[in-house]
């Protein structure tokens, strides 16, 4: 199973240090820079309002078990956390969808780092993705 | 980019004939089970009610940059819908945790075919991933 990157992130969070640990508490808007090898694909998205992007934590740790979530103070299974040390990093992140210009969205609450490798983007559908 | 399997689905989903486009409109059960060596990840996912699913679409057909999504008739950007001929062929799916069991998660909604490779087990959390 492997993966290319579709695009790239264009985001003010260069560094861990410092970067949200969730986008959705911050409003800083990214740029995602679609592949024009892909930009057929995007016909329709402005259409909605938020999405869901798939990324991959290049960044990210070493795989771990068990971790301490953020804000808490003991450890439990990665699972049940969103910290970014999974066996397979891949991030996902519901955003809102701000412009559309040709190959490049601009989004607010996308948490990934700078020049991440996006991997995928879908539609967001409430009546599917929430209670 | 390369992905290992952490798991792996048993659904009553055998072929894409016949298969719900959407998890979240059938009552059928499947299960996850998690490879022995990443059960120690599970600890704590009792505590969801609801689990986002990421998971490897391993029968979906060659990418497709336009196409006609379930229920409509004129074709538009692949990632304008949640049709599987995607890239990077990744499953997304909010589930219902129903049990867990050991390193066997009972679920509902989930719309993977039967014995698709499981990627990733993130908890649902509705400030974020909803609006």
């Amino acid at each position: 199973m492997k993966l290319k990157a579709i695009g790239l992130v264009n985001s003010p969070f260069k560094l861990k240090k410092g970067s949200p640990h969730q986008g959705r508490f911050s409003n800083e808007f990214s740029t995602i820079t679609i592949y024009k090898e892909y930009e057929e694909a995007l016909e329709g998205i402005e259409n909605f309002s938020n999405l869901i992007i798939i990324y991959w934590m290049d960044r990210a740790g070493p795989a771990s078990l068990r971790v301490v979530p953020h804000g808490k103070t003991e450890k439990r299974g990665l699972f049940s956390t969103r910290a970014p040390v999974r066996p397979n990093p891949i991030g996902l992140c519901m955003v809102k969808l701000v412009k559309r210009e040709d190959n490049i969205l601009t989004v607010k609450w996308l948490d990934a780092l700078d020049q991440s490798p996006v991997l995928d983007i879908k539609p967001f559908v409430p009546d599917i993705d929430c209670l």
